[in-house]
């Protein structure tokens, strides 16, 4: 059985992390870490596991992690991780990284986001975890960058179709509204309940991280740079997120061009799920899963397409995908332990 | 003093139509209708108006309502008004309908959206409400067609851009965003509590009746045929709308025009308040308020603008914009009571 | 491997046996029944188990319910199941009935506060399904009533208490809240997301029909005829019952033996969770699960203990209670199916 | 026109009273004070009023702050207020302190739950302002102690009945249960809105420091020491606050006496309104305004009665109540800048 361990247990990503690792049916979890709650049992940081998870955080010690576990997840801050990854792949160990810090080929772009990079050599050695678009290259890898949640609710809907030049890179627009765990466990005015209740407001127009993330990404399927127009709102609501994209189809591409494209390029993926034309996805629906719910509607007279996309933030677009990844890694079925079935309500 | 009725007073936009009217300085509110509860204290069907409101629901008779009041404000579903209209005219009656009835100048769009319309000669003498557009065509009407909640958030900010041709309107993009309170008070599985909390989505994607209101009043502005994508999503809260425009900007217009046309635009209206840059608008700070907040971000290497607005859809969408309506057509100030001022949270 | 078969698979309650059926290690789901939605899909009527379930929902047919399954939920409003069970029992299936048909001791009771019961033969046979308190009977059981949701969370704290006269029935209150899943999918102004959001109040004050069914079990505990105060109230979100009973502490009775009787009682019972003095039980710490979380303050100076108990009312106070009854009727691991490990948030 | 000041202006109770203040027909709001925001523009701090204030924040200047205004509302954390009274006391001004720091008659208490006290000659001369009960005395009064939230809720309905020996107070039970803004705005994971939403608890069981406030006042009622049961627990929703009484009737006293204890006592109280008995007060018909809905039942079996009461927390729970008491001192109509109509939802 595969020992696993969470460095930034935690946060939310981090606490869900142990969440899906303890239930898991291959795996055993055996170290979790937090800079906060090192000597306090983890079920004394969120009570809700109590009696599920009898580990105590531990401050990060490489060479007792390495010596706990396997596979290692690292769901810190940016810029955190960097850090840390070269002495556990020294050792051996398989790396998941939630944060950005590997995610990007272009290393210029990560600076002038981020920070400097000190680890630079491990970037083309680092795979990108979008689980349904890059199996292969997941397969084989130690190190994955755990793809951030606003890009897997836009990649996932938009890689086939760019890729198989269906629509015009250059017309995306995608218009997000995440819930209110996305922004993580830190406190600040904008996720204090009475400023986030019965609110919804756009944030970061134009100058969010994750946009860069995307980018690369689809200029990747399309074989030629691209920029997209994005803009995330915050939702009154925990977990969820959703991407509503505009796009210009290719000449002469149909609504069953579109259907056939996914079916094929999804086919056999269980967390890609194409909902039926007149009900587009609902973030309700994916609450707690792995899924990924994907919709569309093609307005003919304009020759444009609607995508809609649903996830769980902290699931798909963090935790749950990382899971994912290991489970490819290692070769176990990509769903062990992500099997949950969502509620009705 | 002015007397004003309400007609269809116990759906949620007529009784915010007496949330509003009752606490007015300049009008008295004399009958009240409801089908449902004819016979009902009002203050029986709305317990929280409980000692406020002394009038008692009555069934719809016109010349009684004739009889009682000055101003008659239509809150009914769509066709009951067309057949109201005609004798409350006859009689005298200024009449605000807030049902899309008479906003529609081509009646063959209306009549494929709708019903077959028995009121046709009536349609050209209605003025569409918009209040900080069409002012002067409402001081002197006596029949306003109160716009419908989508297009209000949608046209704001859009005319004076589109009107003074600083965007391409071949390009507008609308996704919009709407509290459930714009689904009305009747019963159904979408409103249900269970099923709209903690949830979000799109619905009528591509096909929504307010998407051809908002084209031909954008048209107008054009001075040609606009064409405009809209897609409208279900917030999980009770009031509040927000709409994220994505447009392509003409040629060489920069930020500073944006603004310029903006300020000079809606000049001295007081409920029109353009947002810091740096803090995109939020429902919450409209809620309960007839305002509009109005924000934008140029993306200078794409050519586009992002366009936000925020009202509280039953407010400036609905009810405060009818008696904003009233107020202009009866030479009052336009923000006679009408001046709430936003809670905190 | 053993069939099980819901009846009534469309409303909250059936559609939670459904999501925990289909994962249950043990047992098949062959046959799902709904009056409204025979012959549809039941993907199509709940869209979130999407390719997970591919049952037709189904008229109601004693003989082929009978063959198609071996353990029968019956998910249905009072009276009808008094109609199927005897037929079922017949053929030698096992029953566990969610409704209160099957739940009371004394008839009168039921009958005065439902209708008159037409299977009266049956109801000695009939053990009520609290699954911590009465396992033994369980055990041998063919019919289960399983209990209310109010009820279980107010029996499970009290029960152990009363049963060893730690605190005077006498003097029992209850003040309960629920969320709105407790009313079922049923549509109602009640339930209408606008009136339930950001609102709280007390409804059927003193004369909710769960109040006899507690006082019937609570009498068993004591020996004597107890009745008791309660007041249910309803909260602004979809799942979660939080219930704060007051009640005066016997002779002598300390904290300790209050504690000690808990853990007494719930010796190796998984799903009762004692919390922390200083952290009082959290409805969203049981979100979702089978849980049931009780914790206590004693106030010395008033001989009173004040007691807390959570649960989600669609799962411990319905479905998942239904489980573990089958559970423990077939021999199986009384969590077998029910091991859903709480979200952090 | 009298000129007002808000000391602690950017808390939630502050920037209540600003939304208050500024729109009282009667006073001029002249001076804002904020340590944390002082020189930024309120309006920037709370944009959702912006527009309408447009007064900069100060740090706390005794001078100029009585050159400024005539009435003084402190909304600081309590143990500060007891600082600035004095001095603001000897200019003559009228002082209004939302803080617990002069709400006690014994100071021993007080001391014992808060701090030593540093202005203890003053208590004496404080007045209680629970407007309905102490009219009389708040009319004469220069230091108002403007009461806590939790305290109205409670004292609003028990008042009456235990003045009149209608029920027994020593058998007093008080659930209550707040919306989150009650918190105020400091950051905390206990406000944090993943943790807050969808759940619900119990807090600072038997030992919140509003009850020995609440405990006072109630011992002067009934001309006895009294002692309570009190437990707070906290809503998912911003504003509102319920509260659930149970208590033991006196001997012969029947529901109509109740009636009629609570018709006289508030007669002509227009913020108190008793409701139906087929329908327990909602804190949604409250929200946003002053009053206080008051609802009971009677349990005749257990000679036992069931008090409701909801009020806005931030409304009648603090900003409203303190305005309310300005103009019970000043001579204005009670209701003068309180008359808010609350909305339908």
């Amino acid at each position: 059985m595969i020992r696993t361990g969470v460095v930034g247990a935690t946060g939310y990503a981090g606490a869900e992390l142990v969440r899906i690792l303890a239930g898991h049916p291959e795996v055993f979890l055996t170290v979790l870490t937090s800079r906060r709650y090192a000597g306090v049992p983890f079920e004394k940081v969120y009570p809700a596991m109590s009696g599920m998870i009898d580990l105590v955080c531990e401050a990060y010690d490489e060479s007792r992690i390495c010596e706990k576990a396997d596979v290692i997840f690292l769901a810190l801050p940016h810029k955190l991780p960097m850090g840390f990854v070269p002495g556990l792949l020294k050792q051996g160990k398989k790396v998941i990284d939630l944060s950005a810090d590997f995610r990007f080929s272009d290393l210029g772009v990560y600076e002038s986001l981020y920070q400097p990079h000190t680890a630079k050599d491990l970037c083309a050695r680092a795979v990108y975890g979008l689980c349904e678009v890059f199996p292969e290259r997941i397969k084989g890898s130690d190190l994955i960058a755990n793809p951030g949640c606003y890009p897997t609710s836009v990649l996932l809907p938009l890689f086939p179709l760019v890729k198989h030049r269906l629509i015009d890179p250059d017309t995306i627009i995608a218009d997000s509204k995440s819930g209110v765990s996305g922004a993580g466990r830190s406190l600040s005015l904008t996720t204090h309940f009475c400023e986030a209740d019965e609110s919804f407001k756009a944030y970061k127009v134009g100058g969010h991280r994750h946009k860069p993330e995307m980018e690369e990404k689809l200029s990747l399927a399309a074989g030629k740079p691209v920029k997209i127009t994005f803009v995330p709102h915050l939702l009154p609501m925990t977990r969820g997120m959703e991407t509503t994209i505009y796009a210009d189809l290719a000449r002469e591409v149909k609504e069953a061009d579109i259907e056939a494209c996914f079916r094929e390029f999804y086919a056999g993926r269980r967390f890609i799920r194409l909902t039926d034309q007149h009900r587009p996805p609902d973030t309700l629906h994916v609450r707690g899963t792995n899924l990924c719910d994907i919709g569309f509607v093609v307005e003919k007279d304009k020759g444009r397409i609607i995508l809609m996309s649903v996830i769980d933030n902290l699931v798909k677009g963090a935790a749950g995908q990382a899971v994912q990844n290991m489970n490819i890694m290692l070769g176990f079925d990509e769903a062990a332990g992500l099997e949950f079935i969502p509620y009705a309500v």
